[in-house]
């Protein structure tokens, strides 16, 4: 299929590897893995999960649990603080699969109580360190009052703890990233020995891109919930968590001018393509994408002395080396590696194989309102 | 309708007024207006601007000339280097409308000259200080080499000069964004006086929201093209275009979580809904939305001691003072209004007017690839 305009390529072998390093991961240290599938939001990637064996699966919206609902998942877990609003979705989820929400709050269990029609699981979401929501887990008078209320709630069964750690996307050592893992495990097991005499069955939920790559030990916990990771990005491997090699997606975008008194290229894929998100580099430059050569079959790893500098609304702007410069001509499709796969995937609302597949993202299915 | 999930709001009153403004000032200063239409993107609001008048409009993509096209627009410019590679395109719509291209390098206009079937206007897109793209104006040997090929080629019709002073983004003070407009008029006409004998009958484009919200006088050129001013943005306020009662569009998010112990307010809103984009505030902390009182038809001024202060994919985070803190339940409203109302739409992929009609936008109609 010919690229004309900005489009996201997505090497499928390669994101089966990414898969497939996981799967192996979560069976060695004796944990489920219950991938984060919003980084994709696809139905037919997820099938590539469900065809080595996974049966469980995270999502971060009700509508992004309703789709893969109607795509055939039968358990899946809305890692977002339970939206209230939105308890006529939540019932009709609930008749149908196996749901499992998240509260960080008592007023939240409360409403649920009294307007859930259907049972659901619910996980407690505990802040070990990430600092953007979740209960501390030494708040005790309020995990007990919690606790008492889902009690209380046929329809509610207390599954057990959740956190996630995603102040390891600011770390790019091992030894920082091994340390806010076994800080949440030492929380995540205090809180264990505080409530599995209540609730034996309670588990423990993890995870993060970074943590589940990174390390090699994941035991200690009864799933892991890593999503970026069937892609990858530049964040990524800024973090350690993959080499360029791993990255399964990639931007593909027409050059509409070039600027030779400045060694600019202008790109048609701006921030309503890659989104905004930035990678600020040693330097304290921002780069907004790497530059790779397309093959045949996919693309190299980035090259030196090209990127992208800036994005506007539709432009993309790449400065490169006097050499790189002349290389590109107005016309030709470059190939840039994205800084947050998720946002870009969301943006793209689709993708084209390496193959030559189309595949479906979520975004390109409906409208928000 | 009731709001449950992040909903773009549109105050269609405002919206209309904020036309009407820009509408009354293209008049006064003796130009045509051709408004940008990459900020709403929708079938519906174009009609608003129909309805005061215009008939000719600017679009960034050829996606979105397509879109007004087969919504009845007949004169679209399609304010970005032509992208050759889309040329089938092109020319069935320039089998159809009256259609403007841009361009900026003489490769894009002999590959133009070569594949137009249908005939085209040209504007050359100058660069009079952004720095983003664009022709230098004293680059008079490339401008000759690429008029020449312009009028050797029977498809197209040089239409004359356009610039974007894209650099008045960065500006607080209307003097300076005056310096910078009698700037872009001083090196416009003096391209004019060069190329006049040659085409009688060029043109000068000119515009941004900035300089055509701050500046009263316009005069000096045929034709002005700002976008945002039909819903404005905290951005825009920031600059001085408008005022906050201004801004026509709201995000509408859930308060699903609560954090006591910081006062922080978990949204349903993040960066899928909102965009990442930032305005940085005098000390120097980022604000990603300003928090407003929503109210039966529409919403208040925003108030002090509440903002948001950080977006992941789909949380907002609210800082607030311990009194508005408390003000918020979870399962209320909150209504934010956004830094960018460009990206924040192209995200949100449709509207719901504060009157309860629903309308579409280009990005929630069709899939990229």
């Amino acid at each position: 299929m010919k690229v004309t305009t900005p489009t996201l390529l997505l090497d499928k072998q390669k994101a089966l590897k990414n898969i497939q390093r996981m799967v192996e991961k979560a069976s060695n240290s004796g944990v489920r893995l219950r991938p984060h599938f919003k980084t994709h939001q696809s139905a037919q990637v997820g099938e590539w999960f469900r065809a080595v064996g996974i049966d469980s699966i995270t999502v971060s919206s009700v509508k992004m649990a309703r789709y893969f609902a109607n795509n055939g998942w039968n358990n899946i877990l809305i890692a977002f603080p339970a939206n209230i609003l939105e308890m006529e979705s939540i019932n009709a989820l609930a008749s149908e699969i196996n749901l499992h929400l998240v509260a960080v709050n008592i007023e939240t269990v409360e409403a649920l109580a009294a307007e859930l029609t259907q049972p659901v699981r619910i996980w407690l979401k505990v802040d070990t360190g990430y600092g953007r929501t979740g209960i501390l887990p030494h708040a005790h008078t309020d995990l007990d009052a919690i606790l008492d209320v889902i009690q209380q709630c046929e329809n509610i069964w207390f599954e057990g703890f959740l956190t996630h750690d995603g102040h390891t996307y600011k770390e790019t050592e091992k030894d920082a990233i091994q340390s806010i893992h076994n800080t949440s495990l030492f929380l995540l097991h205090l809180l264990r020995d505080r409530y599995i005499d209540a609730f034996p069955e309670l588990k423990l939920s993890y995870g993060d891109t970074p943590s589940c790559s990174v390390l090699e030990d994941l035991s200690g916990v009864d799933e892991i919930r890593p999503g970026n990771f069937v892609f990858y990005d530049l964040t990524q491997q800024h973090i350690g968590s993959c080499t360029y090699s791993d990255i399964a997606v990639c931007m593909a975008c027409p050059v509409v001018a070039k600027h030779p008194e400045r060694n600019e290229i202008i790109l048609y894929g701006g921030s309503v393509h890659f989104s905004k998100d930035v990678l600020l580099q040693e330097d304290g430059t921002p780069c907004y994408g790497r530059v790779v050569t397309l093959t045949e079959n996919g693309w190299s790893g980035p090259m030196d002395g090209i990127e992208v500098v800036s994005l506007s609304q539709e432009h993309g702007i790449v400065r490169a080396s006097e050499e790189l410069f002349e290389k590109y001509k107005i016309g030709d499709v470059m190939g840039v590696l994205p800084v947050h796969s998720c946002l870009t995937a969301d943006l793209m609302k689709g993708y084209l194989t390496t193959e030559g597949d189309v595949l479906e993202h979520l975004s390109g299915k409906a409208l928000h309102v």
